[in-house]
């Protein structure tokens, strides 16, 4: 507990945790105040993502880095898994496929740009591994065209009807999660070395003792699944209020809120001309929720979900999925960064948002 | 004649050759028997197509760097361009079509793929001459764009009508076929030294003599001729026996059963550390199908075919030869292998494959 | 005087000069001769380019490097900037983005390969610093992307109407902008070593004194307005006396007469074997149109066109946008390059240039 209280004293963003019950009190007492209950969740959501991030890292720093990697790898966007589960049950599929297509485009644009803008602010020239961002660039990239292939065939062929992207569906999910777990494999049993700097937790504060951190693991996933339902419920009136289309939400809001926490690590070591680290926590995370978040969840729509769900997106999504991860290669091939690239990325993720924001709903 | 049986007995494969005249009497006795003849017509192409390749490569070591090369390069896909003949004479466009479509994403995909895990089962991480890769894959984009700007254009823009699309795939075909002409310029005689380490074929058995290679070599093509038009005639009926889309047959089947060969020199380099030559056969052979037997099919459709054949494909084909070709240029930038990009890029093959086998045929 | 007369007798481009009265008297006497004006005009506009381009150097050498730069950057595009002045005072959009979208494809493919194939038929390998071209490619690249984001986003979701369309475009174009004034403190401020060798200018002949140089930039840019007048006027029944359609025009024509004076600068640098300049000039020149000429368009059409223009480009012209800018990074990360480079690249613009030649026009 005193640990829990020096770390309330160290990191000002944890200070956030009082709106956990602000927004619970307020789910009770006026659940209809949509706008309010909107703004609460999503200031609760934020500290309880660092919280579960540095409990992860925690756990993982105990068990050794076989272990650890794989818990790492696996709660690693927990936070996303959870508000998904929530979008999940309540039905919402349209929120549920935004919220995956925009953390992928969240994360290797706004993230890796950010990263790059922020360490280029304060350092020249910066290098960072490069053949190990190109093998995350490389996951990374085959990881979309994967998941994006129903959308590009259904797209381009009517003739394939919902039965079929159905079963399209269904099967792709199960291939992802095996090309996930053989990920896995290579990146901790077979082949760590390359992923080494990546992966290196050092930067982070002190790790708790296993039993904080465990039960700081389990008691802040429940806290985040109850603040994610109300978070689900409020968003669609939220929006309308606050004058941004769905998909903006879903794109946007959803993704920075769902990933705040991995986006300050990325930017400290950004900061500390630790690039190595901004790259990896940025197309890492974005490789895992194409390979692990959204075929668990297209398989969990048969068991918790009012119809099953499949891999059909927007075609919007589709461009702007492929557009991000084709610039996350282009700019990560290079090894070397410096502000305006930062600058550049930035641009095209403000292109993005400006475009879901002016994008009239539709019909 | 020996040494034809010094080979039968060294390379299993060519115990097939009984289906040869199997197939050809079935044929005869059997014509309803479509699924049989299927069966039988593509157990006989495979070894004969190793013949074929064997024979060539004998014929080029004989006659000389230059010539050799040149022979190579135009009989090295000659199965697939007598199996296309075969359609095309049928008047099976769509088959034609997906066949070319099939062989670029089979090399890319599945024969580079399958090259990088077979190799990097026992090699922990293989290097190969990534110059040469790079010139390679540059040559096999630019080719694909080529091929696929009539796709793109009369697809993106509905105003141009078949007339259009007929002219502009004629003069295409020439354009790639002097593309062609040049590019073997540049590899036999301007610029032999890129592409050194990919053409060494030190690797495969004792060249024959010429005299048994260009006996083999005409003897065999006649009778890959002549199973071709029964594996033409009887693939569609043996396809809806087997639940098979044309979409599937054309792609994959087809595209594998030409390339057997192709696939099994591959395969070997990879095992032996010699990823260049891998990727030299997987790349060359990719470009060539581009570059050489698409147009050669359009241009031929004029004197051979009921019809003008154009190079307008299926939507859904272009998004997957454009996928496996970038994927390629993606993947062999690095230089270095490992067994999971083996895995990943085997896996779009295998997504390309799922999804071409649950897509409903087109009404 | 002398000076001119000097660089007269020296550059026999100049001696075009004479079709500048000609097509201003031709206007007034023969206003109907459509066809004749268009050659003239043609004619007319090349030589002034030259001469534009030369003076804009010369005020730049003279200025010191960071306005020189400003300048250089600015007004390096001014002769296409003026065409499209016209055109877009005549309301005619289709060809104001038909020629923004042409300058950009000639400038990455014909320019860029042209300069390949030039610099390789007498240099066997040409080698260039890869860094800057990674650069300027990797800068095309995105303000590529971010241009064609409204085209790619309106095309996948018929939702967004014309308002949505011009909203994001205006918003769009003030991006660009910042983008682009950010670009010139980048590659003049902050990191001008990155660019060192692609802006060094000395390849060109002598520079003028600036009254000179500031007395031609005034009086050209005013003849080069008064030409692109005829020529905007006669462009399309010349087009169609010629049997050329309207997106022919816009792309090739216009675009290869627009930027003939920095072909020329190009080329003269790949047979120096100084290929730095010529992809810098290449790229450079058509980032510039992406992230200044294009914006400006926009938001100039506000004050001075008929009715505000959009960035919504047809959907052929998104394609080969995409892919000549893909061919671009491709084939200039290497930073070597041979004359089959040059070739390869050259056949996709030709194959883009029959493609526009035989489409039909649009009813």
């Amino acid at each position: 507990m005193n640990l829990l209280l020096k770390e309330l004293r160290h990191n000002p963003l944890l200070w956030l945790l009082v709106f956990v019950p602000a927004v619970l009190a307020g789910e009770k007492l006026k659940p209809d105040a949509h706008t309010l209950l909107f703004v609460l969740s999503v200031l609760a959501i934020v500290p309880l993502a660092a919280l579960l991030s540095h409990a992860t890292e925690s756990v993982a720093a105990k068990t050794g880095d076989t272990v650890g990697g794989l818990l790492n790898a696996t709660l690693g966007n927990l936070t996303e898994l959870v508000i998904a589960l929530a979008a999940l049950r309540a039905g919402q599929y349209m929120l549920v496929k935004a919220s995956i297509a925009g953390a992928i485009v969240t994360n290797t644009l706004f993230m890796l740009g950010a990263s790059f803008l922020v360490g280029g602010l304060t350092h020249h020239l910066q290098e960072y591994n490069r053949v190990s961002a190109r093998v995350q660039a490389g996951l990374l990239f085959l990881a979309t065209v994967a998941l994006l292939i129903p959308s590009a065939v259904s797209q381009a062929d009517s003739a394939g009807g919902a039965a079929f992207t159905q079963k399209l569906s269904v099967g792709l999910a199960v291939l992802l999660i095996a090309a996930y777990a053989m990920g896995m494999v290579f990146s901790l049993k077979t082949h760590p070395e390359l992923f080494a700097s990546a992966e290196s937790g050092e930067a982070g504060p002190a790790p708790w003792p296993v039993g904080l951190a465990l039960g700081t693991l389990a008691g802040v996933t429940v806290l985040v699944a109850l603040v994610s339902e109300v978070f689900v419920e409020s968003v669609q009136q939220a929006a309308v209020a606050f004058g941004m289309t769905p998909a903006f939400v879903g794109f946007i809001v959803v993704a920075l809120v769902g990933g705040a926490a991995e986006m300050a690590s990325a930017f400290s070591g950004a900061r500390k001309n630790r690039l190595d680290l901004s790259v990896g926590i940025a197309l890492g995370s974005a490789s895992q929720i194409a390979l692990f978040v959204a075929p668990v969840l297209v398989l969990l729509s048969y068991a918790i979900g009012p119809a099953p769900m499949d891999l059909r997106f927007w075609p919007g999504a589709v461009v702007m999925v492929l557009i991000a991860t084709m610039t996350a290669s282009l700019v990560t091939t290079s090894g070397r960064s410096a502000w305006f690239v930062g600058v550049l990325v930035l641009m095209v993720y403000l292109i993005f948002a400006m475009t879901l924001y002016l994008l009239p709903p539709r019909a």
